[in-house]
């Protein structure tokens, strides 16, 4: 998808939402030895960079997300909707979407 | 969708609809050259012009819409109901279909 | 679906059901020319001739009709139970398919 | 659907199911003169026979079916359960598929 | 479904589960004519033989049946599941698909 | 599915899983024959190895299974988790797709 | 799904998620003799790496897992999503998909 915004932090997601960018695989080997790009496979490793308020239960009450911006988690292989800022991808998943968390 | 209103302000969405215009791809380059129609692509980025009551929850009450009149939102890539009036293009979406609200 | 009822009058919707029909497109210009039949779209426009009493939430109470018989509603491009009386076709919908009020 | 019942007045309908039975159309017209076969179309108006009690509420309680007896209205174009008893065919609703009462 | 069983009465039916045998058409005229095979239609009533102690609903109270063993029930024409017992065929269905009672 | 257990008795169905084992036909007549292998059908009979504790209700409660250990049951046509321990195949069901107890 | 962690032992799941790994097969026979790989099924089995702290019930409470770090369990011949870790492959399940606790 694509939008004409001038920067990924103007996206504030709504619900449940959360935006997260993924983490772009190494390009070079740890020696130092750079990889021929064939052989650099998409990770399923991202960050999040914002969520949104949580969706509401019966009640009318918020269910707080269960990730925080600045965090690292596992996104699924399939799913969410992807947006495109100047040259960069992100994707916005629902909560329940993620995977894990990845403590570092 | 075709429609006869003369104005798309007589439009007032039930429920949790919300009535959002999609924002234009500019024509022209910053430096103000015109580019080739077929480089514009189309945004995912719509303005709200419109908001419904709200859903109604099991209890009877009215589920607040996320976004107001005014608001730019990213809308999904698929989904919404066009709405055609004169010759401008619109579209209905439910409240929880939108994906998040820009903060410019 | 054929009906042998004399009147569109003798329906009364059960439940969340509207019966709605749908505005004819001006067949000649605002300069009185006679458009080709071709060159007339059907429109999503319809006014609202009878309402049902609403559907029942579970605690047994009516959820009242988003609409009322007189109003102007934009209806879905899908959907409805086309229903003949006459020479003319109306339509039912529920209340929750019926997209916006106008309000003219 | 075939049965060996004697008469239509032995079905007791269960829980939400509605009995009826459709209108058929007139085969002369007014004046008098009969219709070929082929121009009579089937209606989708029919007369309610039997009631089922009403399906349960998840508090136990029996919901109140929408028609009763005698009255007549519009069915569904499609759905339903057809049956037939002698040379009668009948069709079982659910109360929430009967379009509309129809009000002579 | 094939069993070894010895008796369809060693067959209690769980949760909200009804077992039935189909009625078996008359073979012969009333004036006591014997039937070609192929005119004889399969009918869709049915004898309830065991009923089960009924679905739980969500506060963990059992929904009685709408049945008892005796009745005679009106079947759907699909669904089901088939049960032979030594030559005989029976089946066991959901208490809610069950059409109609048969008072005779 | 395979397995490298060593006994079926160490699986500990989760939840509403009921285990069961398919009751063999027998491979001879009354009389002592050997049946060919072909006039020989899988039977929808099988026993009960062992229960879970029982799924759990909106309110945090374990719905009780309806059968217990040592039950005979008849299984469903389709479905089922097979599962295989050394030269023996097993089923997992959940416990309200489970159509009838057998008493015997 | 390709990561680029360095221990399987950062990834906290999240909700109602399971991160299990499956035994591998024994390559070679209790008498030592090596198998041909061909001759190595892929088992169900799998043993708990980590759990989710559990989805939240409509209360906002959480449902506790039924299993624990530790356990071994049956998994699905279907589902789950694959992550891979280094060379090492692992699985995420939700709770309620996995079939049962092995007790050795």
């Amino acid at each position: 998808m694509s939008t004409a915004l001038k920067s990924v932090r103007s996206i504030a997601p709504l619900l449940d939402r959360i935006l997260v960018q993924r983490v772009k695989p190494e390009a070079k080997t740890a020696g130092g030895i750079f990889l021929p790009e064939s052989s650099v496979k998409e990770l399923n490793e991202a960050k999040v960079l914002a969520v949104g308020p949580g969706a509401m239960n019966k009640d009318g009450q918020r269910i707080a997300p269960s990730v925080q911006p600045g965090d690292k988690v596992l996104i699924p292989q399939f799913g969410g909707s992807p947006i495109k800022v100047g040259e960069e991808e992100y994707s916005l998943f629902r909560d329940h979407e993620l995977l894990a968390k990845i403590n570092e």
